[in-house]
């Protein structure tokens, strides 16, 4: 790596006749040139993310460019109001002024992210502050967790079908070999868990936050399994429920629209799935007990969630915008729900490169459905997602995000398989 | 299973012939006949503990014996005092009583011990008054590790020698078949380390805690690797010293008579095995540190750790009379290693099964040697380290302890393994 020796002033040789786009952002870029102060800290900026490989160019053309290596990017500001969003708010400003377009992003959307989330995390007492000042997750109480997730669940699942595979599997996807596709991926994964559940036919299975019903559906058809899955979203359940019934597993598997708290019976197996994200650490003991409560001397449990290596709040634009009351926990947090009850921990896999994989090849879709999505919702919302997925790709690269695997059962059971070598057949 | 529907105040009509075999405990035994308040006290304890599966005996004939099952071992309380040992102190008063002869046990010895641990762990406000009254381990400051490290692992190569496999592995082994001999197992579990660790030809490894070097000396001389191996028993030292020598591999392989601590130099690999047992939980940060100054941008570290599911001082007469300042942690108190450095956990598993095997198949030795064991101590000695083996094992039956093995990297590490299917080749 070459470090930057100087910041340019002038335009980028390779991007510096590069006109804006937008047509928005062209008549915001028209009104002024930048000013001193503005490019001072535009550089110092840069400067404190050592030596980016990133171009920026203002409205005016003023750009800073990588010294001595080719840039893999070209970020335009196109206003002097996105830049103040941009400086003054951070994350949050360029989430906002990306998706009104008022700042563009050429080249590797992607890399670009990564190199943002790898400066990003201000050391020391800078990084105390700035995590002082950002609020809390919205509360997931039973009124705030329905709120939350209908926010980001409930925007129609024609949409999702238009970048999700078949199975409608919005969570990592397993590659046991890096070049399958997503659709192989995510039936892999739905195997792998029930291997790491050592599922059998007739297991009870109860599904916290079931999604739109995939995975129930698969232990029901592949494993024998009876599935109980419950879900705050109404959008899903209609059509997890309706799918059962078209295709008849309608008696081995229930859709429940009601909140994991609330969860009753007795089961084999308890799984969930991509929920924890949303559940919040203050209701870890909740989540715990509901384990507790309902789960077999002999009973397995996974929990497969976005996690992080150190305490840290979401990325403040994701909460506010995507998903409202999200937090991925570290694993020592996920110890919250386990801790209390001595449940033993067996396995814990993390697949964090899986689902930089798997937002990838979302990514890919999402960009062939544009203009679909364009068409369903607005300019706007078509780009906030698409910087909510490259973004989410960029992090697990950057290693911001883990995806943690937590496979337990109860203290005393003793029979477990010898080994994992079942997860591995062939 | 079946209740205790009454407790008989009369001689067990298996057991009840039996005569103390203990000379010491029999004329103990003669003195005077139990009390009335010492056999309700007896039976109130008994109680407690559900429907425990063994009887227990008094010097004058007194005996609880199971309700409607056959004893899987009695209880020999061979004097007033011992009974007063035991109900004073608990687990300690039991270890030292059982290690003076004044409590025998005749029948499935790690079968008593495991329904003692299952019933053992007095819930709520009992458990809290019991662990506050509990000391903390000795400290392990550079001094104190020295001397709490001696105290266990310096009295004698020759005695180890008695019942570890010919490769003095003293921690858990790895059964991938569960019918493979010790030897194997020992070799298999280096091995299943070694592919965690993607360990190739030419690496560098830092070792914390190396026993009597064989690991170290599996991986220079099967993986190619160049190893520095640090240890403060002298003892140990001495042997794996004397070893490489005379087997030539004192080139590629170093053991440091040194505390971890002092660890220096960069090191693709770190690795630690059974050794954060005697780290103590407040210099879990200084572990962290050292593994974070040393290890490479693209290294691989693991530690091996027996473990708990939820926070609990040692079984006190172990930390006393055994393994002074050990303690063995949480997965959520590992993360106090792992999350100032922002390491990203990769893959825990838990041995615990394996570790019951192992100390089963060290007991199975220890008890064939055990006259060479009295030969070499005393009688007081061989019956103390027949307890905590047999006490250790049915602590890993009972989910008493865990045994972790946790692999981590740092955390924008990329070129990790696409799965975990390399650990289970063929």
């Amino acid at each position: 790596m070459h470090t930057r020796d100087s910041v340019m002033a002038s335009s980028n040789p390779v991007f510096g006749d590069d006109k804006p786009v937008d047509r928005k952002a062209s008549l915001a870029g028209s009104i002024n040139p930048s000013r001193a102060y503005e490019r001072y800290v535009l550089r110092r900026v840069i400067d404190a993310m050592g030596s980016p490989s990133f171009t920026v160019i203002l409205w005016d053309g003023f750009s800073v460019a990588p010294v001595h290596k080719r840039p893999i990017a070209t970020v335009h500001i196109h206003s002097h109001a996105a830049l103040m969003l941009l400086l003054r708010y951070g994350d949050m400003g360029f989430g906002d002024a990306f998706s009104d377009g008022s700042i563009t992003v050429e080249g590797d959307l992607v890399g670009f992210l990564v190199e943002a989330f790898q400066n990003s995390q201000p050391p020391g007492l800078a990084g105390l502050v700035k995590r002082l000042q950002q609020p809390k997750p919205r509360a997931n109480t039973h009124d705030g967790s329905r709120e939350n997730i209908h926010h980001h669940y409930d925007i129609g699942n024609n949409f999702y079908q238009l970048w999700l595979d078949a199975e409608m599997q919005y969570t990592c996807a397993y590659f046991p070999e890096q070049e399958m596709s997503l659709e192989a991926a995510q039936q892999a994964k739905m195997d792998h868990i029930c291997r790491k559940l050592q599922l059998r036919p007739g297991d009870r299975v109860a599904e916290a936050g079931c999604g739109w019903g995939g995975l129930a559906r698969h232990m029901a058809l592949n494993y024998g399994a009876k599935v109980s899955s419950w879900n705050v979203s109404s959008e899903q359940v209609s059509f997890a429920v309706e799918r059962a019934r078209a295709e008849g597993y309608d008696d081995r598997v229930t859709y429940v629209l009601d909140d994991y708290r609330n969860i009753s019976g007795e089961y084999d197996v308890f799984v969930s799935v991509g929920m924890l994200e949303h559940v919040g650490r203050d209701h870890y003991p909740a989540l715990g007990e509901v384990v507790d409560r309902c789960l077999t001397a002999d009973g397995r449990a996974l929990l497969h969630t976005i996690g992080r290596n150190r305490s840290r709040l979401m990325n403040p634009w994701i909460e506010k915008r995507i998903f409202p009351g999200a937090y991925p926990p570290t694993l020592g947090e996920m110890m919250d729900i386990l801790e209390p009850h001595r449940f033993a921990v067996l396995d814990v896999e993390n697949l964090r490169l899986h689902y930089a994989r798997t937002l990838q090849q979302w990514l890919v879709r999402y960009d062939a459905s544009y203009d679909e999505v364009v068409d369903q919702f607005d300019d706007e919302f078509g780009r906030a997602w698409r910087l909510y997925l490259a973004g989410s790709q960029a992090a697990f690269l950057a290693g911001a995000l883990q995806l943690f695997q937590v496979l337990f059962t109860r203290e005393r059971n003793n029979t477990l398989p010898w080994s994992r070598q079942h997860l591995y057949p062939g």
